[in-house]
């Protein structure tokens, strides 16, 4: 079986996924569409694919699944066309930066009985799934408190932060989701804090750029997550989950594993100081996983469902900060059931 | 010169202390008090010293200073009565479990101008203190975020637990300490979040064993807290301090480090299993900065008011976990000067 | 500028070679040959070349390089061939396992003006060229002794043994290289002790599982090889390099790095278990190296000279095990000039 | 039970064991003798034991046991002279720099039937003894090869050098020490190489600075020792031991263990910068084993015999290194049984 596919932007992450799919026995990249030009036919070139618009990739029958890489607020629109258009849809995270608009689009992929997955891409890192594999195996016993601490090695341009969603919505959203993955359980309440440090433009702009977030389950588990918009030592992205038996942790990645010993001490190099090193097996396993999903028949994962909750969580996140309490997050879900979604997997 | 010790108290921590005494070629142990006989008899034969009341220590002309390590009802009382005796006193945290208790205590040693200075041992550990001085050296520039991960290999008896005010109170204060000494600023505001996941006869005494904590200060630093009373690993103690210019760290501590590698992986031993092993050195060092203080005349540190506020963080905590809201400091404290505090010493 | 490549031998190695070469944006793999015709197709298939004959490669106007990958004791011959018909050869190691039939073939190379790199693939690894770099920029000061410890997960079959020359000419000579490569002067005297400690078959089949070797250099730098056919832990890789500033050294790699921790310890992964996942990275380099060597016209390196001398190594360990002595390396090489060998590059 | 001691020498070492005698509870220290009158004095003074000469110690019915910390050139006569006098006797190492010397001392310690124990530290260095221990209960299968990485932080005074015995005997007698504690089967051959990297006054005094070993057993295991009177990163003691079924190794002690990341990457202290201050647990383990020993009538451990065969083994280097050959040990020792030596404990 070959799945082949139409990518919708051909900007920095699409460039990740054109690679992936061509690097894949299983997958074709038939046709690339971009608003810019230029952007569209560097891809084309170096993968021998085609350039069409994107309402011409919705009509090719010679497509089968799209990966939407879009501006952000194009997401829905598409996700909604192609989902009627009966193609397989990847989807950069988030769906939308608005949780009611996102639970519009879910229920229409779910009238159409699409498939949906959206780009988690840390769960497909190789230590962090390592991880989770320890813990399915019962190693650390049951699963009390997670700690993911998670900063970034600069704060990405202040207009880029204005059209984010907030730091929440756009760099947090990744810890929610591992802290899903890693519970094993849905999480309850939301407790949040937030500051500038970094930057006051960030703070001008209506952002932070330090936040610390406490997340609790029903059953009392624990997850705190600590980002910053800067670390000086590169990308660095921990996790660690202890348990009635033990604990399981992910060391942070470095390109070169060197050790320099003099009168100062002893020095590894820096860590990667880009999310696109850091994760490139991550890149390469996950559109491996949807094409096999495809390829199977089973379900996307992570799905929809998981986009709208970890947005959800965001969203509990910014109304924790602003009123100082502790915020349910089926106040901002509505109750929304948690049955389809894979906090696991 | 030497100061001359009367140890009121001849437990496990006491004993602990009688030897760091005995060790330092500034101090010399006098006498022991002790409502065990057997105890006090214990410390007088391996160190030499008599024994003698509470009361008759009070009184001795022989004893300049008391290290107090009687049961935490009875902090309060001994130290207001040695103040007024004009002894030095070293107290094991904490002064009382009632902030408005230790307030009118605190007073009272201000009044007699007397030395208090609480037992924050972790504050003494080389690692942290090399932490510390790499801070104050500007080496990660303006500290922002304080990560504090603290597990203790299992739970206390439940007795224990009935009478120590808490697992905030009791196992989070130290923590509450050291964010404070490596945050180098006053805490503003706290939230909480707690459970029983370890053993439900915990719950069932109305404590928690499993917490975790976010702070803040005025000027928007954070600080997150992670608790267990269950580590199957050792006595898990970690503190990460991130900056501006670059981060610091200290690691865990084994009593011994090797390596085993086989077909299973490479394993490292688990680490201290208990906490005095763990802070022996830390004992050492606090007992000989309480003598230099003494020596030379210079304010005990932490003081009586260090002590005061971590207690009321701990308040603030418990009311952060009833009313699932961040609890301002003040409203524990009354807006309690903090100016002669030493967060960062 | 486009590299045409023949690929001779379509095994283990070359296939790793195929891929190398495919994804490289420089070359070209036109040409595939292998005695067996199955290992050809599938190399054929899978990247879309031709099938030919070593004798229509050689005779090939498409075609410009060529990588051996054919079995030992056709290196010589073909690199002769080859160098003949102008292509520009990288061979895998060794050329020869016999000192006298190297030198002559290097005569030939020299004559025809040919390219030869030979395949000593860790001098490509990221790991170890960073040590290098760190090296070259004076950081540890004037190097002093190199320590290498290389351990292969299991030993190989015995027939492969009883046709490999020996554990010094087949596992050795990679750490005799990265000796030279590190200690940046040529090696002037041998001392090795060998032993069958893994496999008495390794034994009757006249060849050794463990070996220890010491070099010296004229100016009194020091190397030691430690190497076993055994190591239940994985593919134990580690160079070190102390100077008269400092010591660099090079961590131990594992796909996965994660930590366990329980009431056992805290463990970490095995290593890499096979030397190709070991250095893919290292593989893909190298192919880039010679690449570029034929676009600009500089030497290949490392050179046929640097195949010859650590050749000549292994020889003079051979020795020295027998007469248990000393040996120089000017007894086997007949005072061969280094002076166009690259220890360093 | 309480061992009376008499101390014999109150330079650098002696304080040490003057330290672990009176820390042991099982000990006292009755009596130091120095020829520098302030040396004993100081001693005497710290401790509250009495200055005694030497001669008076030999006669003193209130001493049982003495600890021999002299001039190297003094240990064999002062351990004749004790072991006739019937006292118990802790040497430091050598017992003499000539092999003759020794076994002519140890036959008349033999003959008196007395308790002679010699100063190999490291046998008692708490993480040595952990890998010892892991050995003995079979985890890493057969021992097949010893790593030993040793370097001292710096050279001694080179006056000091003169009066060694050379590198071999001063320094490398530790590891040699080591590789039979580890190997657990008495050495067959030495090779050796020595260079003077460091300081030419040290060639000039006509002794090495930098010198490597490999060792090899009746039954084909393997040690290799590399040394240097130079490391800038501290004082680096590493043993790493390979057998059938895994490794295990010792990592390098630290007095504080931070990690500092910044934009130059992750850095630890150095190590421990004194010998003294990195083996401070294993002198108080030492003496207190001899006490153990005395106490339970069981032999001392290392013994003489373990003094005379490390000492054996840096004649067979320094051998090795003049004749550019290996060495069997039975040439220096003149095939001395080595059945009462220990190299295991």
């Amino acid at each position: 079986m070959t799945v082949r596919f139409g990518l919708l932007g051909a900007g920095r992450i699409g460039k990740v996924h054109a690679k992936a799919i061509t690097s894949n026995p299983k997958a074709q990249l038939v046709a690339v569409a971009d608003a810019m030009e230029q952007a569209a036919g560097a891809v084309a070139h170096q993968y021998g694919c085609t350039i069409r618009t994107i309402e011409a990739i919705l009509r090719s029958d010679d497509i089968d699944a799209v990966v939407i890489c879009t501006p952000t607020d194009t997401h829905a629109d598409l996700i909604e066309q192609f989902s009627r258009a009966g193609k397989a849809i990847f989807c950069e995270k988030p769906i939308d930066l608005d949780v009611e608009r996102v639970k519009a689009c879910l229920k229409i992929v779910d009238q159409e009985g699409g498939t949906l997955m959206v780009g988690f891409n840390r769960r497909f890192d190789p230590h962090f799934q390592a991880m989770r594999k320890v813990i399915d195996e019962g190693q650390i016993g049951e699963v009390e408190m997670v700690t993911i601490v998670s900063r970034d090695p600069g704060a990405p341009p202040v207009d880029y932060i204005k059209r984010s969603g907030g730091i929440f919505r756009d760099m947090t959203i990744h810890d929610f989701d591992m802290a899903r993955y890693m519970l094993g359980e849905e999480i309850d309440t939301v407790s949040a804090q937030a500051s500038v440090l970094v930057d006051p433009a960030i703070g001008e702009a209506g952002d932070y750029d330090s936040v610390s977030v406490m997340l609790s389950t029903a059953s009392g588990k624990h997850a705190t997550i600590s980002n910053s918009r800067r670390a000086t030592y590169g990308y660095d992205q921990r996790i660690e989950v202890h348990g009635s038996k033990g604990a399981v942790s992910a060391e942070n990645q470095r390109p070169v594993s060197i050790e320099l010993a003099n009168a100062g001490g002893y020095t590894r190099p820096p860590l990667h100081d880009f999310f696109m090193t850091r994760y490139t097996e991550a890149y390469a396993r996950e559109i491996s996983t949807f094409i096999d999903a495809l390829e199977t028949g089973s379900p996307a994962n992570p799905s929809g469902l998981d986009g709208l909750i970890a947005l959800a969580l965001a969203e509990a996140a910014v109304r924790s900060v602003n009123e100082g309490r502790a915020v349910k997050v089926s106040e901002v879900t509505g109750g929304l059931a948690g049955n389809s979604a894979s906090p696991r997997q």
